[in-house]
């Protein structure tokens, strides 16, 4: 071995943690415990018979074809059929402006690569997902978060806050946010807002970047329109994915934006790893086009409203005053917040005594704020299960207080 | 949109070249084209109605598990299967040595993310992939070129260009090497050379990163050790495909390294992608542990042997005076040198006109020399539209002179 190693790595590598996340996975994954710590897809989520189908079909038909290389943008089937979807939704775009992307945690980074130099200024929520947070920090951003409402990112804080960097001399590369069903806190931004979002990215000259990955997941209420739908014109970068609407395991996402940026993330991802999997690609490009994806999608709504409801059923039953906690009309997750003086952190293992666990919210909180709030997942653990863990919760909580 | 996009893109992709390959790959898509260009296993090698029925296993017995997320290191069962793979052959590690990756591009790329900052400097061959030298590029690598023999990378240039940058107070990051069957120049490095290189290694105190993609594929002659087996001890990073030897379409490589290397690769490899599609590593180790990896091994080796063989016999019957070409004992490539004074760049047009492509040797060399070789690939065409292509390459070469 060399004789140094560790002053051998780069500033980049020097700086990286671990996920919290992924560490704290690890405490949870003793057979007992019931977790609500991450971010699965029900295993029920999953067609595996109509899959069966079309594996077969593709190997019996396109075998070679699905087994070989592909082009970096994505194989042009799927391309098509994604590209025609949003057209129809009222997104403004041809093929040339949706590329393939390994996983939407890809496209994070790849927005990183192409976007950030050390100490650019991002802006994200006050809570963001932590693997844009990650993505974003690994090349040296600066994060800055803005508060939430109800409502998500309080258009008036944004404002003050690009203002005021303005006046610096510094403009921020993009704004990040994930208008529905947002990870970590379970909100949905009012079209309003999205469109107050919007003017006041155009006033500062900044890009927006809309992560998507639970927008089609929605139980109730009306569907918002995409960030990109009320923009039309350049201004917003959409990411997609079928890890919550299909499969994580094939790991594919999708990128919607001008051609310009699709270029250089076409350019980017060639070294990053040449293609995404052709083999998946073609999967899911028959999926769709079957109708596959759309009537499972209704099995899935129907699985994760009905596991909201009852843990919202079960949170009402048995966390004592003090407590709150959002109430999604979509997605996998809800927000809890304790009374402001309790710490997440140190409930943490008391509740991982008591074999029940999640997320401390500070790990989304980019300023480290947050420590009295708490992700929970719905979507992953059973009825049954979600009942008693929220009940173990319930009393870990109490003890704390 | 925003006023000025371009000033927008990060220092990184402000220098983002497209990949010439592909560029080159654009022209050649031509339906009439006989195209040595790419670096395309042969459509024939792929083990369709095996994966038919490991593909159905899998969906059968392990479903759920084979579609959702999985560790960022791998799966446990490919990584112990290759761990063992390689024990056998020689290799002191243990499965914490081994991580899976999305490619071995992916590989290449994450190398850079956690060694190089902008100016660091790495050796690799004259010539050398291109992937490799892409991925170490974006992130502001300094590449040094060590001239090649028949043996692959000179020993003796390599020493003089280490001790040049020690007094310089330079240290390389690491040393990139392709020891078998070598993309482009299809040498392979004799156990001689492969020792003293790791002797220089160890005395300069550098790290040496062999690429691995075509070692399995070897027509005759002794299996060469591997550098990671003839050092054993921490100095080298070793990176395996099953891209040449399954399929491309899976996306699926692996690292072989000390401990600390793979930790710091599995922090990057959570921002990039969170984890390697969970699906293709599931057929992966179902194919390897069923025998059939080694089965199918032999049949892409006896198609490939036949077909550089084939491709020998035409390059003797054809080629003019004046021109020579490496005689690989395996991989997918073969080298060609036209006379000094000629350039192959020139010489492309001229060939695309004849419908006849390959890739020009100059983007092989960090340096931009090499103008008078090129890439030619075997793998890919058909024995009969091989014969038919060096003749019409012969008779442009003839044409040029």
């Amino acid at each position: 071995m060399i004789s140094d190693l560790q002053s051998t790595f780069s500033t980049s590598a020097k700086n990286m943690k671990r996920s919290a996340i992924r560490e704290i996975l690890k405490l949870t994954q003793k057979p007992d415990v019931i977790s609500f710590g991450g971010g699965l897809p029900s295993a029920d989520s999953f067609p595996v018979e109509e899959l069966k189908e079309i594996v077969n079909e593709i190997l019996d038909n396109d075998g070679p074809g699905a087994l070989q290389y592909s082009a970096t943008e994505g194989i042009p089937e799927l391309k098509e059929i994604l590209t025609d979807r949003y057209q129809k939704e009222g997104l403004d775009i041809t093929s040339d402006n949706l590329g393939i992307i390994t996983s939407s945690q890809q496209g994070l980074y790849l927005l990183g690569k192409i976007f950030l130099d050390p100490g650019d200024k991002v802006i994200c929520g006050l809570p963001s997902y932590l693997g844009g947070i990650s993505a974003f920090s690994t090349f040296g951003a600066d994060l800055k978060g803005i508060k939430f409402d109800e409502g998500g990112m309080r258009e008036d804080f944004l404002e003050e806050k690009l203002q005021e960097l303005k006046e610096n001399g510094e403009n921020p590369k993009f704004i990040y946010i994930i208008p529905d069903f947002q990870n970590p806190a379970g909100i949905t931004m009012p079209e309003k807002r999205r469109k107050a979002i919007i003017e006041i990215a155009r006033k500062y000259d900044v890009l927006i970047v809309e992560d998507s990955p639970y927008r089609e997941i929605r139980f109730e209420g009306e569907p918002q329109k995409t960030l990109f739908e009320l923009d039309n014109n350049g201004q917003v970068i959409t990411l997609g994915t079928f890890s919550k609407t299909f499969a994580p395991g094939f790991r594919l996402g999708f990128v919607i934006a001008h051609q310009d940026i699709i270029d250089k993330i076409v350019i980017a991802k060639q070294s990053i790893d040449l293609c995404t999997p052709t083999f998946t690609q073609k999967i899911a490009a028959k999926y769709i086009s079957k109708g596959l994806f759309d009537k499972n999608l209704k099995n899935i709504i129907a699985q994760y409203k009905s596991k909201r409801d009852n843990m919202l059923k079960a949170f009402k039953e048995y966390m004592p005053k003090g407590v709150t906690w959002t109430e999604p009309e979509g997605g996998l997750f809800l927000f809890l917040q304790l009374p402001e003086h309790m710490d997440a952190q140190k409930l943490f293992y008391n509740a991982i005594e008591k074999n029940v666990a999640f997320v401390m919210g500070s790990v989304f909180h980019c300023d480290d704020s947050g420590k009295n709030t708490m992700r929970i997942n719905f979507s992953f653990m059973s009825e049954e299960k979600t009942t008693e863990g929220i009940k173990r919760l319930a009393q870990a909580i109490k003890e704390e207080m």
